[in-house]
């Protein structure tokens, strides 16, 4: 059967790019090391025509397409065993910046970065960070949704985003590239392909929002103690500065204990180290804000300044400091993204990636510490979390290796979140990882829907089977 | 049929509950004029699960449900002859305001004025804003996802909803009840059914948005005489006030010479009348804007002052009037609110509510001016827009009244905005008087998805059937 395939797609898209045998190696693995992958070739269309094609190709021998983009993806969403990849890297064209407008139209192989830097030529920027923006592609980005650290102020990818081309499970394509900040003309399809991770058709090309690029940033890591006056402090910080905060990040002393055991020089500068630092980032283009004034401080610097001073007039934090240049702010940010690096030095863990209403999220922390112990007293935690969306990265270090053991944990975790109306997959997606939470805490309502869906869009279920619906 | 269901009715809900005959009156027409309904009954159930079984009901006996809200719609979505209009009129209920997480939990009935004056109470605001908010349902909003004049600033209303509560077409409750800012477990089913138009289910309660209540406004009517000019002003107004503008309306010379015609105390004060007037309004949270110099200015209207002189200092426009006090702001809101009172005034008419990317309103006015007379060398046009979104509100006065001719100019204005990357239905919804326009200009696969989707959901079409789809 894939025999077959491979012989058609060498003649849709030029055997050059039908990869199979040693050239699949490197499509094989992902960064989390937790899954591999054994397709049967890797097809690497140029442009829609030919994603299409390769599309109908698979549709006519019965072989499963699975869309992989930079492969950066935390849950498994581009694995396969026996399907075809279809890697989107040669559709890696900026068609087009209209400046006046502020949009970008894209293909789905673009890097972010790349897009970054395009739009950078412009005074614009396209507000979507995390680590991996040097690899991951707009078209990986959509499909799973994907946050970062920027989404309080801009929206996760799908706010980002205003229109879509897709190739669906026949090989048409679907044209929604509209540019338009309104259109009521039907169905929201747009946003149901955006995080369907590729199992209801492939994202070809999209046209995306840019924005004006900042001029200034004001950075300062805050010490406090307790996770109630964090949310305070960042509805007061967004009343006095107009909406301005780009990322309100959050690093718990255990965080910070393990952070400084490893890296001594990156210890913030809080005696004694405190319950929690938050890293806060604004961001602003308006002159009054980032023209330096006489004495050569910056209004933006400034503002934040009087709202940490009125914050520790009131109580509501210890200390903070202020980034005073670029160096500084690079400081605080390498403690932040280092988290990564050092929440999975440590085995075995369990990761996670959860959101609660930003009213729940001290609740969770306090409940599930609370409980944790019953299951496993010599259990730790570390929460790195993206704040101000409510959205927690918690790992969790068992005393000892044990799948049962890890499972009931999370079950744990899974039923302290729901209690508190929030969701066991935030920003990461579902892929293969999440399935079983799904099964387990989705509404079996929205489960029937989401497989009715899927049905009608995809009768032989070859679009990416087997991942995000259990 | 209708009889066995009406009894049906009167022992799930109660016979005060299910109106016939002259009770009837108040449900059968609406704003527009265009459109008059023949119900079987209207059903006002007083929570969910009298909304899920009266649904049921309908099933069981083949009627369609047709669900109203505050019968605001001006596109005939709330129409029926012979099913059941659903009122979510009793679903009245805030049921919660989350002070600290910003959101308000409420019930589909809930009428848009009364959301504001209960969120105020909390210094809070929800920035949904157009004419009819005194009558207009949240679930209504959501059923088309309204729009209206802060868009620009605030989104439309599905970018204001977080969670949702919908009666699907078996009557099962779809719970998406979340308040939360990432949550990527599964397709977005969601925003599938903000806009719907109740064709996929009745929504019944959503979690909405709610943003710190503006402390100060600064409002200024502005004279310029391109639109590619007013798009370089709206870019530089964002990016010198960091993003604060909160309304960008246009008005052209037809419209102000209609308007002082009609009332000759709103006439602009600029001379000669310019060939268009803006109206732009920033609005600010931030004490730095809103708290009063010494000599009693705001620093937010200087800023709007200084934005304003630049751009006359290099061109872009010809004169500018600020607002200096409440009443003056007012009556520049007036001049706008008017548009619909002074649009609507002659007859025959036209009216349109079309929307283009932002970088394409001014080719797409200046084509179809420049192509109406081939058809009608009499015609005239009148266009408001929410500029800041590229959506206008385009009247035409043909000068003789024939529904073929009528259709023409339309397909001509189509044809116009297909081209250049627009919309022909913005923010009022489909309806029953766009569905000939869908047929037309939606791209035909993306017809053919939502008819997929449309038929899985509601197999026997029984939910608003004839609306949206053609």
């Amino acid at each position: 059967m894939s025999d077959a395939l491979i012989q058609d797609l060498r003649a849709l898209i030029g055997a050059p790019h039908v990869l199979i045998g040693a050239d699949l190696a490197p499509y094989c693995g992902d960064w989390t090391g937790h899954y591999t992958s054994a397709p049967c070739a890797v097809a690497r269309p140029a442009d829609t025509a030919q994603v299409s094609a390769v599309v109908q190709a698979c549709a006519r021998h019965g072989v499963p397409v699975v869309p992989v983009g930079g492969r950066t993806g935390l849950v498994g969403g581009a694995m396969t065993t026996g399907g075809l990849m279809l890697s989107l890297e040669r559709l890696n064209r900026i068609r087009d910046i209209r400046t006046e407008a502020r949009v970008a139209v894209v293909e789905a192989g673009v890097i972010l970065a790349a897009l970054q830097d395009a739009a950078a030529d412009h005074g614009l920027y396209f507000p979507l960070w995390f680590g991996a923006r040097g690899s991951a592609m707009v078209g990986g980005a959509l499909s799973t949704n994907a946050g970062g650290s920027n989404v309080l102020r801009y929206g996760s990818t799908r706010a980002l985003c205003l229109g879509l081309e897709v190739v669906l499970a026949d090989g048409q394509v679907l044209n929604l590239m509209g540019a338009l900040h309104k259109d009521n003309s039907g169905y929201d399809l747009r946003d149901l392909f955006i995080g369907a991770e590729g199992t209801l058709g492939v994202i070809t090309a999209a046209v995306m929002k840019l924005v004006p690029a900042a001029q200034a940033h004001a950075t300062a890591m805050v010490a406090l103690d307790n996770l109630p006056a964090a949310l305070t402090l960042l509805n007061r910080l967004q009343g006095e500065t107009g909406g301005l905060v780009e990322a309100f990040e959050y690093m718990p002393e255990s965080y910070l204990r393990r952070l400084a055991e490893a890296r001594p020089d990156l210890d913030p500068p809080f005696t004694p180290r405190p319950a929690i630092a938050l890293l806060v980032e604004l961001g602003a283009t308006a002159p009054r804000d980032c023209a330096a004034e006489p004495d050569g401080s910056l209004p933006l610097t400034s503002l934040l300044e009087t709202v940490l001073a009125g914050a520790l007039e009131d109580g509501l934090i210890h200390d903070a400091h202020i980034a005073r240049n670029e160096a500084q702010r690079r400081a605080m940010w390498h403690r932040r993204e280092l988290a990564a690096e050092v929440s999975f030095a440590r085995k075995p863990l369990i990761d996670t990636d959860i959101a609660l209403p930003l009213d729940a999220v001290a609740p969770l922390l306090e409940r599930f510490e609370a409980r944790l112990p019953d299951l496993d007293a010599g259990a730790e935690t570390l929460a790195i979390a993206h704040l101000g969306d409510g959205n927690i990265h918690l790992t969790i270090f068992p005393s000892h290796d044990a799948p049962d053991h890890a499972d009931r944990i999370v079950a744990l975790l899974e039923h302290e979140v729901q209690t508190l109306g929030g969701t066991f997959s935030a920003e990461h997606g579902v892929g293969l990882s999440k399935k079983a939470s799904m099964a387990r805490r989705k509404d079996p309502v929205a489960l029937a829907v989401m497989r009715q869906i899927k049905q009608a869009l995809d009768p032989q279920n070859l679009m990416n089977p087997g991942k995000v619906l259990p």
